[in-house]
């Protein structure tokens, strides 16, 4: 049996809820749960946001563990791999999306945590995914504090690799909370002029420490018209409708405002102020697992980890409600404690 | 004096109309005129579409004529060159913009039709260009033919060369009229599988006959639905709202709906999907002169010319009118015909 965390109900607290997963499929590993981030979109399934939700659900998605299973055609991971699992646990792995390296795209994609896929999450002890998205982790990288790299962290890191951001470029980000403060470190890594979009006061110096060059008030009208034209991207890590004309005219020519927060209310967007400077509105959700390598080898080099506070997996009802008023800096990671 | 045609009022049909151009600028050539395509631009000039023109207004922006006087700085086209001039006239040459090529984007360029920046276009007996932007016919492009190349041929030419279309692509036209058909016969060159999207049944035939594989009713709305996850690139050329979900739908993994038509009312784009498969709005307008060149090159290698309907230039105000009612396949060329 595995012992861990589900909503019984649309928006219950959550409860401690055993399962029997059932024989391992040949293509999975088991994973002995260390630590799980925790994220809004866990609020998003409990609370059904989506429509899609099922229950009892587990959720957990950001989980950081060593294997302690593997399936019978498991053949790069061995137990005792100390190894990481994003939203993603399953792709068909044969399409055409997933043999060209793009598995976050492919149709047949599984969360890890989707209890109406089959599937449930890290709020466990023992958490499963296809071999193929359980990602190794790298020497160098900080294991305890490493979880919110395989969601927010990758939701951030994949739009600077798919839009091939140059060192040179100036970059923006919207929203410094749970993904935006990981965007301005990698941002800083990678060379940029990075530039932080905050309406909380308390946040810019926080900010700054992270590594922003420049911090703009988003409350201020004045201050967003006047920087007009600047930059090569926009990343918007917020799920709030801003008033994106504005963030539309601050990009240079071939800049792109790229959307990871999945901001229900439909954009408004002016034909007009795409083809003005060949701009762009693009998105992109979380990455690949070899993009996810990736980002974990810069994470090494770098010396870049999430800012995290940590509690007991025991404490997750206080976390989410910690996390719905929007009191953590600047993600939770839950250690497990089952007994 | 140069002879022309012009607006002397908002809306107004074009009249003869003499002015003085004073000296030839020392960056500038001056070209006598053979033919001047007649493009929807025209007409939102005229018309005041955009709240810029100024009158008297002599439009003409897809100019082909041999240089009759070069300014004294000009070094590289000499007396008796053929050139082709489209929509700018003039970009400054020194910002950051115009030194990586990008000289369409210059915040300073001016049209070459464009009363209120001082300058009158080509429906003239000869026009003035800055020499950067006056780009020399290669042989094998038919000069006759050639006009509407210069400024609705580029506006579709340049986001193949934008958005790094690759022969393996497959692209979606909306629109076969002046710009869309042009599209299809450069894609259907440049290797790609080539989608017209209409909704005029006479048009279907005729864009197969161009070069296109596939026709889609683009008033079908089960036909469009069918189309989910098909496109690398969608090229809108309308300047009218469609249900733009059911493109954005429509693409691929990565995949771009680019806009060249001007459609006023803003796109109401949901960010879910663009973050889904990693989809883009893009959009742009005409080219720099490079990709002019590029373009001319292209077109003489694959025998790629515009479909023409001929007019003397004195019969503007019945091309206008007939343009105002669609009646064109696909583009009015007006040859000069000064006495």
């Amino acid at each position: 049996m595995i012992r861990a965390w589900a909503a019984k109900e649309q928006g219950g607290a959550l409860e401690r809820y055993d399962y029997d997963p059932g024989p391992l499929p040949a293509d999975e590993v088991e994973i002995a749960v260390e630590t799980c981030g925790l994220c809004h979109s866990d609020v998003s399934l409990i609370d059904n946001e989506w429509f899609v939700s099922q229950y009892p659900l587990v959720p957990g998605h950001e989980v950081i563990g060593r294997v302690s299973e593997v399936g019978a055609h498991v053949t790069h991971l061995k137990i005792g791999d100390r190894v990481g699992v994003g939203w993603y646990a399953h792709s068909c792995l044969t399409c055409h999306t997933c043999m060209s390296g793009d598995h976050n795209m492919c149709s047949d994609a599984k969360g890890v945590a989707a209890a109406h896929q089959g599937r449930f999450g890290g709020f466990a002890d023992k958490v499963r995914s296809q071999a193929a998205w359980a990602v190794k982790l790298p020497e160098g990288v900080d294991a305890a504090k490493a979880g919110p790299l395989f969601c927010g962290g990758i939701t951030v890191f994949n739009p600077i690799v798919q839009n091939n951001i140059k060192p040179t470029d100036k970059v923006g980000v919207i929203g410094i909370g749970g993904l935006g403060h990981m965007a301005v470190k990698f941002l800083r890594a990678w060379g940029c002029e990075v530039t932080a979009f905050t309406s909380t006061e308390a946040k810019a110096e926080e900010a700054r420490a992270m590594g922003a060059h420049r911090i703009v008030n988003s409350r201020d009208e004045a201050a967003l018209k006047a920087e007009r034209g600047r930059y090569d991207m926009v990343l918007s890590t917020v799920n709030v409708p801003l008033k994106w004309s504005r963030y539309i005219a601050a990009l240079a020519p071939r800049g792109k405002l790229h959307m990871v927060g999945a901001v229900m209310d439909p954009m408004p967007v002016a034909a007009g102020m795409l083809m003005d400077n060949q701009r762009s509105v693009t998105g992109s959700s979380v990455g690949a697992p070899a993009t996810i390598a990736t980002m974990l080898d810069f994470c090494a080099r770098h010396d870049i980890t999430p800012q995290t506070e940590h509690l007991p997996m025991s404490k997750i009802n206080e976390a989410i409600a910690r996390l719905k008023k929007g009191d953590v800096r600047y993600r939770f990671v839950l250690e497990a404690d089952f007994d």
